[in-house]
């Protein structure tokens, strides 16, 4: 679908199909875009404009698929607005086809470059960092923690030039909760992941109170629950024993990590994760298609690739199961979206609770627009796997990671599946950023590069001008990606330590 | 019931009816308890043991309340561990009798002083701190909030000494959730309501992104989105010049609150929260009693006092109706009961799924003895209202105000609904804090402050000695609540900035 895109420099017009474009830029009332065809108002950039008459009830056509019925007639050269369209039914998940539509990775573009600089682990992902984990089991510690990690950046770190950074992991779990509801093993999932993250190589210190219902004994393995990687802030004797445990522990561990080294690696040994926040109905021309370019790269390199976003997909996931490589890896992608729907059910919405006022302004009408934009951050490589939110990848290749779509919480769980790196796409600009792996923003117009110059790391915007093609940018968005995981590029959410909260998800209740 | 405790300084038996009592101290096998009764094995300090044989199914009666049924014989003289009870079943919401038993508030203990130093406000209650608030409305501007608040406090704060402190609420609310799902409104009350905390002086600075779901007028009044008080990251271009907006919008609030200055108050101007958290099976005789009594006294003396925990007093509502000074402020505390009923059987649990590992190492067998302990907390004082998560209260007196019992989420929810300074009583001990008002930590037993003696405030062990009575700590209490509500005292957690995240409470999906 992404293949048999027609620009110009005026609009966007994806398939041949399509009854509605997208402008590239502003477009002032009367504008010519066809011999037969006059803009009858303004245009702004990102909003969609009909490019023929649509009568009440037809549907509104982008992508080569529906986004909506019309609920008025909507003569040629007008603005398309969220109100002129009804949200089309949701795709049903019993009539999905799998495997129908899978390209040999054979023949995905070969990459420019093979290998990258990276910190190898025992097993799993290389690292593209080197940083001392510190964990918490239990938020109540959180404040604590907080400000051992600003003495140990101060006073320790300085030492051990060969460690990036001391990256904590504080969450809202761990006590307060029913630890043994249905859904509880989501959270905890996360938090045991999230210990082995590649960036930490195999080491960690966790931090708990020692009354809290998650105990370490359902975060580790019984070998390592040791005195070297744990502790209860209620063996310590009050406040100053208790930082400085933690400093003696912190010291333990930054002398065997000061030890790794990065070594020149493979590409199958890079984890990396796809997000887009803030999109807007251009992000699924120009930066998503990119970063799905990029991604094809990496995949034929032997990368891992994730995506994920269930609310995000749920209405494109028809084309998505075609690509799935069997039945198998078809039915839990079905299985992930029915969750999620049970899960929205439950709480009196549906996955069109999911556009923000953003993605509205950034010309996206409803979700059924917002997802076909969505799955184009994935290429068009075979989707060898599904993960439940914060797995591991125990697969190669492109993967599906069935997350929530909200940035906050996709990051994280993308983080606890051991991404070394994400790539987050954007239309309307975000600060967002990980303290566990860095984060490169690709945006999806150059107004926004020209706006955020300082925040963007890269603009797809040149596609709609016309003056690079999504090759030319994904190879760029390739080589970003490489530049940043060898560690020879810091992106700028992690100049200036732009961090986000890790918003676990859980599902399940608070006690 | 918490006026007829029997007290030796072995064991705690709290009315005539028990059956079990609670080991004030580590007490040896043999030790005799009275004339007739030896302890058959040793049992551990906060631990129960049998008073006399107790025949299987037979209840097991503490506090006068039956805590549980033996699962097998008990003989007397022996500990009383959790998996020798079967839960009692959950009292029933229909039979409540409200207001039979109102204390008239002439009639509690008359307090040893009247007024405290705050600063005063338009409305509402005084102030305990004088704070710059900046409040996020979504998470992914958090990285900028926080980094701009060290610059703060760095550059503007020594130029403003009449400001204590910046406080920035950062949650992980705003976007990526289901905006208008039916529960949405609790955490958004949540934010609409810290943004005027008493702390602020009614001014606040307010930043969005500015594509979120969260949008300005559901948070503010009309009048108040103004350019002094808001500001969309979005709108600024660039990092640099988004830290600069901030910091000059700080500076603007800092010179009109440098202007505030404390006043000698009435205790009706005076709002504080009750919470615990770690308890132990002592907590319900040392420090939750004494806190009561503190609590009976403000309420005398015209401030109000909110209480909380909804799993925690759930197995006791039956006393708190009984308290409610209507009918319909007891039919308010039911509704919130059976909300949170439904909302935990939606998740596949019930109320027994709040103690932890830490409650029951601390001798609490299960939720229905835990909430005896926790409700006493609440003193003697009649029930003026009903509040839910987050509400402000609109009467003075003892307020119910329903809440999560995670401390992690209560603490933010009483935050939302005003309080001043928070009195927390715990048994295993914890550093939990707040950074938007003071918290103070009481512990059940001297072995607690030794052990953590720069971490808890104030030990109601002495009660437990027999040194004190509970009357004689909980006005040291009540003394320790007017120093430090009036700046004279800085509780540990604010001495070390240990401050938990603000957790609000969202029951509703996310996207």
């Amino acid at each position: 679908m992404q293949n048999s895109k027609k620009l110009c420099s005026l609009a966007v017009i994806l398939t041949e199909r399509d009854n509605v474009a997208v402008a590239a830029a502003d477009l002032p009332a009367g504008t010519q875009i066809f011999e037969e065809l006059f803009l009858r108002e303004a245009i702004p950039q990102a909003q969609k404009f009909s490019l023929q008459e649509i009568r009440k009830g037809e549907p509104v056509i982008r992508y080569g698929v529906t986004i909506g019925y019309a609920t008025q007639d909507i003569c040629a050269g007008v603005q398309v607005t969220q109100f002129m369209l009804r949200v089309p039914p949701t795709p049903s998940l019993e009539s999905l086809r799998y495997a129908v539509n899978v390209r040999p990775t054979e023949e995905l573009p070969l990459p420019p470059v093979t290998t990258w600089e990276g910190y190898p682990n025992r097993e799993g992902p290389a690292g593209t960092r080197n940083l001392l984990g510190i964990i918490t089991s239990v938020q109540c510690v959180a404040g604590v923690v907080r400000r051992v990690e600003e003495r140990i950046r101060r006073d320790l770190l300085p030492k051990y030039p060969g460690v990036d950074d001391v990256c904590v992991i504080t969450h809202s779990y761990g006590c307060g909760v029913a630890i043994k509801a249905r859904e509880a093993y989501i959270p905890i999932r996360a938090i045991r992941n999230i210990i082995r993250h590649p960036n930490f190589g195999g080491e960690f210190i966790l931090i708990g109170l020692g009354c809290e219902k998650l105990t370490f004994d359902m975060l580790l393995e019984p070998e390592e629950i040791t005195s070297e990687n744990c502790l209860y802030l209620q063996d310590c004797e009050g406040h100053e024993a208790a930082e400085k445990a933690i400093m003696e522990l912190a010291e333990q561990k930054l002398r065997i990590l000061n030890k790794r080294k990065r070594q020149t690696l493979p590409l199958s040994q890079l984890l990396i994760g796809m997000q887009c926040g803030g999109s807007d109905s251009l992000s699924g021309v120009s930066a998503n298609p990119a970063a799905g370019y990029a991604s094809d790269l990496l995949v034929r390199g032997g990368a891992t690739v994730l995506f994920s976003e269930v609310t995000e997909v749920r209405d494109g996931v028809q084309f998505l199961a075609e690509r799935c490589v069997s039945e198998e890896v078809g039915h839990k992608l079905a299985e992930q979206m029915k969750w999620y729907d049970d899960y929205l059910e439950a709480g009196g919405v549906d996955r069109d609770a999911n556009p923000t006022p953003g993605n509205k302004k950034g010309g996206l009408a409803n979700i059924a627009e917002k997802a076909m934009g969505s799955i184009a951050k994935s290429g068009t490589a075979p989707i060898i796997d599904v993960l439940e939110p914060a797995e591991k990848p125990e697969k190669r290749g492109l993967i599906y990671a069935a997350t929530p779509a909200s940035d906050i919480v996709c990051g994280p769980s993308q983080a606890a599946s051991g991404i070394g790196l994400q790539v987050f796409m954007t239309g309307r600009g975000t600060p967002y950023g990980l303290n566990v792996c860095p984060v490169i923003k690709i945006c999806s117009r150059n107004e926004m590069k020209k706006r955020w110059f300082d925040m963007i790391d890269i603009s797809a915007g040149d596609i709609l001008t016309g003056k690079k093609t999504i090759e030319e940018v994904g190879t760029e968005i390739f080589r970003e990606i490489l530049e940043v995981a060898s560690g020879r590029k810091i992106p700028y959410s992690d100049q200036y330590g732009y961090h986000n909260d890790m918003c676990f998800f859980n599902p399940a209740p608070i006690t």
